[in-house]
């Protein structure tokens, strides 16, 4: 790069290129072989990290950025001793918490070349194959879902697809599109009379959206569901709100349903749900963040019959579709709707191929203008993997659940609190008294990981804590199910022996 | 995972697990090879992708996902043939069109890491090391840009920095923040009286920000700059723009200053911007995207002062910190405000960390529920180079685009637009008569890009169209810049014959 005529010329160290090919090869090889010997010693490490708050000030050496440089040796080392200790490893086949980031190696690899060609694929011209990459990957993933045509860029109509990075992004542009539409035909200062509904185990995402958006607490409807129905959205309780609020002047607008609900994977009837939005002017998005990707299994699939009534559909590929975080995958029938309201165009950004209207500027399909290049890693997976494969791994882990599920009902001091859907497991220590129910299941949960040896969370439905048992970690085999199971008999035991 | 009894037995394939060790390590290094080669040979690409609208889907065979696996070499094979030449090479070293998105092997050795952890990082709970690495490098970075003590964590007082996405996301939720504190204090009916400031050579990100919280048109107050005082933000007119508003009734809310302007690279002047800000209760955010990396360096940290009076300052580290997309850094005062308006927090994610107070949860940060571990691959780019070399490179770019501008200036047939900042050079063919000089310049730029050998792209200022040179490419060399600009002077001819 020339000579610099600093200080720097005077300390006597060397860097080479930053980005030169032969060191780049050197160190991605070591960091390869390290993550990769992560990954066979991951059963070594407690699912949950076990540290405590500002455990990292407290432990790492450096307060300051360095002023010299560090070989990647030391730094590699400083991973170890100072970052491994507080990760809570969500690649541990006993992760069972929250719901699974499945990883894998199609997944890794394919961030591993996303990140290699590290273009900013805000519209078309700035990386051609950023947006084509991904216009054809939805559309492949449609197609595993069997979505709509209308769904579809190769539908022939107005539809498409779009990467995002999280769910709560797509349910945002979702409902922004959704609030200026409906604020177009009936005047914009009538945003305070607009109302948003969900279920009370309808995702946060919804509500922070809400917020985001500019909605008052005074316009977020959530119904709500009961253990009888498995906490499923009621058709009837939907209905019955929309005429309460007709009858008080609010403009019923934007309805979340979900596909496998994140306290206990409930499914909203959606072509209920449907009818009665269709026949109120309502946009309705699925949100199938979890359980979407196992609709690519047809004895899965009615869980999403009534989505062609649906105006728009996603599900998070990086939750249990094999692909690193961030990878939401949003279907609209019509994006122009997310374009009307997203849309920006500033001079330095104008080009021929926008200009020709041939193109999609995937700038205008969501929050940001910056977008990663998310289809390189989906694409790699499907290839890598093929359809029937990804299948069979879902079913897999459903089939672990069924397992896992099978061995609470046999043992008497435990109960099944609802259904199973999919790879969750809703289960507790079974009491007559609540209070007493819930400090016990809380008791047991926080035994189960401060051994280290599993990690489930809980939720708390209907008052009742329940521990929840989610599978679909991509190196979780029977064994860990197995084995998670005899740990939550063995403590379970030294627990009712307290009470 | 033990024997699936489905269809997927009948075919006659195998796949091992999907995130075995040994399979990654061998994968994992042939991608590594990949990219090396990939930099190795970047200058043999056309610098923008040269395709034409849907090309993939006319070139690519497979129109659906395949059922069956393929091969990694098979896949690479794909990424060459079909992806690449839809690729425009950010990284290659002829990319000076719109901001550099510069990468390093840090960068991109650090977003290995961080993908193979594939943590989910959404509270502290989730994957301590997420939050608290995090919370260590903002203060680094924070140190390092010698940001006052009230935006830091270690400051002592209730600052902090976040990383995220990009700037959107950084404005969306700064402004969200601005909106309902000051909404809290004259009512919530109040939404459409709120005032939202910048100048003509803002961002599009606010007014896209601005459109998704809520805020029509007649909120969204564009003060105009001229070329006489460098397209700067006049504290005069900002003054005079508030004054009217307040007479008509309305409340000034936020005002977005720019440190390095898309266009021009224009310095706001913060100090003065801010001292009217303050009388005026208006919540000022400083967006340096590109610019604030750059004031690491004491010569440049000039351009930031002020930001002391300011509630929040961001910028791209993946523009020109050598890391890659994404990773936006903002710093806030009062996290609290953000903090107010984001959070969220169901029960299912109830734990004992976040009820002791004594955690961050950056969840309630930011837009988004999930995260991604950006910190990481900050920290490795700091340690790896280090402060010195950091600022070295910085230079570097600077002092290249200095040399650019001096060989601008000796032919006299082009002009500099504007004083060069950074490093960014704004140029033009020279003519008296507006038509023909954005005509003649258009015709440039279009004959640049179309070479391959150089990537350059324009701005529209005070109706003059002029050709846009950013130097920042980790890759980029002084004979690059030399290059570049002979073929600038050569199309040049070309061009002006035909005038």
């Amino acid at each position: 790069m020339g000579s610099i005529n600093n200080e720097i010329d005077d300390i006597n160290f060397h860097v080479v290129n930053p980005l030169d090919p032969e060191e780049f090869r050197i160190q991605a090889h070591k960091v390869a072989d390290f993550i990769a010997d992560y990954y066979k010693n991951i059963e070594q490490f407690p699912v949950v990290s076990q540290v405590v708050p500002s455990y990292l000030r407290k432990t790492i050496p450096q307060q300051s950025a360095p002023n010299a440089p560090e070989s990647l040796e030391s730094i590699l080392q400083d991973v170890s001793r100072h970052v491994v200790p507080g990760i809570t490893h969500w690649q541990n086949p006993n992760f069972f918490a929250y719901f699974p980031a499945s990883n894998s190696t199609a997944g890794l690899v394919g961030e591993m070349l996303s990140t290699g060609f590290n273009v900013v694929g805000f519209n078309w011209l700035s990386s051609p194959a950023v947006t084509e990459l991904e216009m054809l990957v939805v559309d492949w993933f449609g197609e595993m879902l069997n979505l709509p045509k209308s769904f579809m860029f190769s539908g022939g109509g107005s539809g498409g697809g779009v990467l995002q990075g999280t769910t709560c992004e797509a349910i945002l542009c979702t409902l922004v599109a959704a609030r200026d539409k409906k604020l177009k035909e009936i005047g914009r200062e009538k945003l305070s009379k607009l109302i948003v509904y969900a279920s009370d185990q309808t995702h946060m995402s919804l509500q922070k959206a809400a917020q985001v958006a500019g909605f008052s607490e005074e316009n977020f409807r959530v119904i709500k569901t009961t253990k009888s129905e498995s906490f499923e959205l009621s058709p009837n309780s939907l209905k019955m709100a929309i005429q309460s609020d007709i009858g008080k002047g609010f403009v019923p607008l934007y309805l979340c349903a979900t596909i496998g609900t994140t306290s206990t994977n409930a499914v909203d009837p959606l072509d209920s749900l449907c009818d009665i939005a269709l026949q109120n002017g309502i946009w309705v998005h699925v949100d199938a963040a979890y359980a979407g990707s196992a609709c690519i299994c047809p004895e899965f699939r009615h869980f999403i019959n009534g989505v062609e009534k649906a105006n728009s559909f996603s599900l998070n590929a990086h939750k249990w579709f094999f692909s690193a975080p961030d990878c939401c995958c949003l279907w609209l029938k019509d994006p122009s709707a997310l374009r009307n309201s997203l849309s920006v165009n500033p001079p330095y950004l104008r080009n021929r191929a926008t200009d020709s209207g041939e193109v999609v500027d995937y700038k205008d399909w969501q929050i940001t203008l910056s977008r990663r290049f998310r289809a390189m890693k989906l694409w790699v997976v499907m290839k890598s993997y093929g359809v029937a494969n990804l299948r069979k791994f879902l079913r897999s882990h459903v089939k672990m659940a069924k397992l896992f599920e099978e061995l609470v009902m046999k043992d008497e001091r435990f109960e099944i609190v609802v259904p199973r859907n999919f790879g969750l497991v809703c289960f507790r220590l079974s009491f007559n008294e609540v209070d007493i129910s819930n400090a016990i299941n809380l008791k047991l949960l926080e035994g189960i990981n401060e051994t280290g040896r599993a990690y489930m969370t809980h939720a708390l439905i209907e008052g009742m804590y329940v521990i929840r048992f989610a599978v679909g970690g991509t190196m979780t085999e029977e064994r860990h199910v197995v084995k998670a199971w005899k740990l939550v008999q063995e403590l379970a035991e030294g627990v009712l022996a307290g009470v």
